[in-house]
């Protein structure tokens, strides 16, 4: 650690990873982390370039050059913390080495060559934020179901805190790996949660219809994702087989201390941040979409990047574009008992590397807003 | 009349209310149309100017020049089919005159200063196609209700034919008045008409969650669309209250014969032309969505412009766009019992001019497609 | 031939290449011309897929699947026209096949396999259409320093006849195979040879300054062209050096009868269609804005797709969108003595395909604008 | 002033008309400005609402609510700093009442009843930085001819200092009104005020072909810029005669040290933020692109927001979305003797309120880059 501007000292961290858009979204924000200092980046596809040749709008700021994560000494980095932007499957395996769950056999030799190096190499007191959706699966079975494979770390998936900073933030205090949620979850659970805790909505029925811009899709190379396919152009995609269905559904059950299920549609948008949800759900007898709104009003009276909006304002995307704001609105239904819940959030912020940051911010005890208090970007 | 090049007589042809993109794509369609003559085009907003002041794409046709609608001279015109793509409330006193339902004293003073004059002046044989939403509810309550204020022409009202030309295509060929339906309604009647005629699907608890371009605001100034608040944006309106809802309504309830409500959730979504809506159903016992797709695919099989999509493809706006087609894909929900139903169209065509110049082929005995085979734009 | 409904003969038409923008669009077009048939569709990378798959919006029209170009079993399709969308330096080779100029070992064994085979199966009066850049540019070494390497087909070269359908066409009319310009150079010469001719403007200095929609980079995978690449953003791209500027150059040089040099700067927009240049000329002793604007208006007086707006429009890309129009506007500078022209066009349409159907009415004997009399769609 | 949280006194500042973006940018960079409360909004258009009514995305900050220009009571306020993002011609008979130039008769009764209190209620060392056009030309002759009307505050027209931080610092230090450049002469001066100084280029003949997003119109209903109108298209706008010409030409002129003329035309892209300028030139004897590319290096090596990219990079508008950052890249014409320069900015930040600020850490003594650190946002 060196010192930072405020007197404190800095953290040493890691990007894995950070050839797409959700390594790129976590550089931005730390560079402006008073008490983080970033000395390591890994991206194998782009290996060898300095990070401006990649992302010209980080340039000039001294970064470290990317390099493949197989030729990264470890020793001598003396990491605090490791953010994991990589590829679902892999991150698991890359993760349980940085965390000394090494000699299981279970390295992926074409990824890394000598896991020994860096198993030893790392301190043991290393913090991960994985932004993978590796360990958000609480259940072994839905992990392998969902994702088509069993888990390779198993221990660690038991031990991962899930990173919904507001709902889990004394977990995520103490963990040693926070998995932090898809960007549709966290603007569902956001909504929800509060409400199936305190049993104002039913538990069946709810309908999640979102809507995603682009960025979303990552920057790999996919016909889909052409601007020609997608601009002035919207459809949905996976309808009935998400994979943050089952993800939603386990926090919810959680919340509700019920099984249950979830319709979930996501659509492609041509915008490239934003994220909206549309949500439907039947009231509870006696509560009134008012009622909902109070509770969560009252849930989230103190929190910075939560707000809930009066009943005559709409959410839209633009208003928390770039920032790691959540807003969600309240909506009576025109069929009695029924309600509309609208949220929106910036994917690539709260929705992903906003939400890593924060939860960095209260696993080293710093103020959980610094480096995410940015205003939205709007026009 | 005079001859086409096909051989057949053109039917002359106005168009009310032309300076927004109704008007326009009205103009668009029926320039390429074999048996149509356009010989009048009123826009007050505009009056006096070619049309290619106004819209420079419909430049070097020879139309007339945008007039005020006060300022025709309705003799000699020998009009044989008006369009109406005038505001709301105005329409329907408007057409009253037209169909020689004068005399009651309605006239707005403020826009047509000698309503008998045209009303004299017109033939007796005139067809009018109002695309409006004067004529599309067909209970007197429920327009008040939803409209803010009586009908001025409930007995036309009353003789009115909902335009939804694949469901009332004989009705149609015999109208005087055709009221074309809104461009939510008619995507999600499409969809579920033939499912509730069969009642193959529950008749409560639809959800309809709609996006559409921004076209379907039309070209009136309003901050809320501006380029600059729109792009890279999302957001919904008029939740729990559009009025396309009471709209939907009626049509649904009369094909199950029973009255129903709906959810309806409208969005803005950053694209000019196009509208998909995702459509949440309970499916009636023993029912599933290959089912409901069979039901579909069976109804509309000798139909030229909707399309039943297979199990694998994904309705998509671009694949209709500036076209007259609607795609439809039905989907298993992950709950079972449950379907979700996906339906596009173009806003300003299928949606609206499209399906009036459809009405107008059916209501002269033309070929139905006639200057709608134009095959969708993409990208 | 088979009877069109016009009672004409249909001309058997194959399209080569059709998994790009280009050829969706020839089939676009093709679909509603109504003396042609299309009987053959080659696309490598999609080969043994229907159309619709690939192309959702060109579905149910009874076309033929996709097929290898190696796979195709030339005898008996009794070929009239074919249209070559393939990658430029794949095309030489393929139309010297086709146009019975084999044996000469150039086929590349990597494409086709039984080059013979097609060679003797096609017949003789077959005419070719060519997409690509390979028989634009007339000079064998201008070619081979664009191009980066020999010309396989130099007989070809000097018989191809350059397509720029208001300039070449009585060539046209005769030609056995046409190159059609590109998109930037169809928009530059439209503009420019009539005023090169006449030499009311200056040989040297002419600044083209590009701005094109993204369909004209293709539909094949390239991060740059990625919608969150594209959106929200704009770039300049090969300043300095883009092929087609030769190819204006060779063009220009032949109407003002000397050779010259151009600037030419292409820039990447983001929107699908569309493509508009600003050209900066000197004008010639005693020219005004206005001469230019009459030269150009007598020259193109007509006809069908090339307007000259008048001295208080300015032309727009959305004006021509999805036609084969040209708009052209002339405008004083600021600076004495020079003028500011701006022309638009689709560069899908008469920048590409469309030009390319225009060129196939020319040289069989069609009314010059079938399938293309499409207005514009605005919005 | 108050405390700030680094110790230092905060400024009290104003911000008149923020209605528009430029006054939203405004409130978007000062709320995060360590050393500046601000405690002054009008917006005469929205009076009476709070801001994030009207901005929803700046709600949340204790900002004081909207009002009228007319209604303000100065007294008490002790501003120490004035933004004026008023229209034209206005701001410059506001900012004569502000600094105490009163008496004059020259008060527009319609905008402000009692100019007198509150230009004996403000201080007298109040600072004030214009964001409109009323006191960038420097001639009276020129304003007059360029903005139709004749000067109302002649003497401080002479007084103003142009705002163009990088090359006029010392001035803006010492000054009391500073006159912010226009976005389009910010970019094209940025590029080539070091090349006219040093003599690196021609005097004649420089065509700057402009192209900017819709922000910079402003948020006034024009139906020019409504979403349907821009989306998928482009244009030109006021060729040969846009009011930032004779802008650039004064500095240009300047700068090089004789009278000169320039050729400007600018274009309207759709999206929202950025801008850019594609300038040609032609070099002085001896020059190259890579001469004017090291002359730029050097004069802007200490400059924290100006970046001259290498020779294989070329500037985009992405790369400096959001941020105060202006890349600058030169390139080789085809042309011997011509170059081609490259200028990017965000038109709402550096192009305007960005450049304001940083005038203001200017003009206060504070780091020049305060609340201006944030990185650009992409995608």
């Amino acid at each position: 650690m060196t010192a930072s501007d405020n007197g404190q000292k800095k953290i040493r961290a890691a990007i894995l990873g950070a050839s797409g858009y959700t390594g790129a979204e976590l550089i931005r924000l730390l560079l402006r982390h008073p008490n983080v200092e970033i000395v390591l980046i890994t991206a194998d596809r782009k290996a060898g370039q300095p990070v401006e040749a990649v992302f010209p709008h980080l340039g000039g700021e001294g970064l470290p050059d990317l390099i493949a994560i197989s030729d990264v000494e470890w020793g001598g980095l003396d990491l605090d913390v490791i953010f994991c932007a990589l590829p679902h499957a892999t991150s698991q395996r890359i993760i349980k080495g940085i965390l000394h769950e090494t000699g299981h056999g279970f390295i992926d030799e074409m990824i890394i060559e000598q896991p020994e190096d860096y198993a030893s190499a790392i301190k043991s007191s290393v913090k991960v934020i994985d932004l993978s959706a590796d360990f958000r699966l609480r259940d072994a079975d839905t992990y392998a179901k969902t994702y088509g494979g069993a888990h390779d770390a198993l221990e660690l998936q038991k031990e991962a805190v899930y990173g919904l900073s507001e709902h889990y933030r004394e977990d995520i205090k103490k963990a040693r790996l926070v998995a932090c949620p898809g960007c549709y979850p966290t603007a569902a659970l956001l909504a929800l949660i509060p409400l199936m805790k305190e049993k104002a909505i039913h538990r069946d029925g709810i309908i999640i219809d979102a809507k995603s811009g682009v960025s979303g899709a990552g920057r790999s190379l996919n016909e889909a994702n052409l601007f020609t396919e997608v601009s002035e152009a919207m459809h949905p995609y996976a309808i009935g087989n998400h994979r943050h269905a089952p993800e939603i559904e386990q926090e919810l059950s959680r919340a509700f201390g019920e099984d249950l299920l979830i319709t979930f549609t996501p659509h492609l948008i041509p915008m490239n941040r934003g994220e909206l949800e549309t949500i439907y759900v039947t009231l509870a007898d006696g509560q009134s979409a008012g009622d909902l709104r109070g509770i969560l009003k009252r849930h989230y009276q103190d929190e910075t990047f939560v707000t809930i909006v009066g009943e005559n304002t709409t959410p839209a995307t633009r208003d928390v574009r770039g920032s790691n704001n959540a807003h969600i609105g309240v909506f009576e239904d025109r069929i009695p008992g029924r309600a509309i819940i609208v949220v929106v959030i910036d994917n690539l912020v709260k929705g992903s590397s906003g939400q890593a940051v924060q939860n960095m911010n209260l696993m080293f005890g710093f103020d959980e807003s610094l480096s995410l208090e940015q205003m939205p970007l709007f026009p």
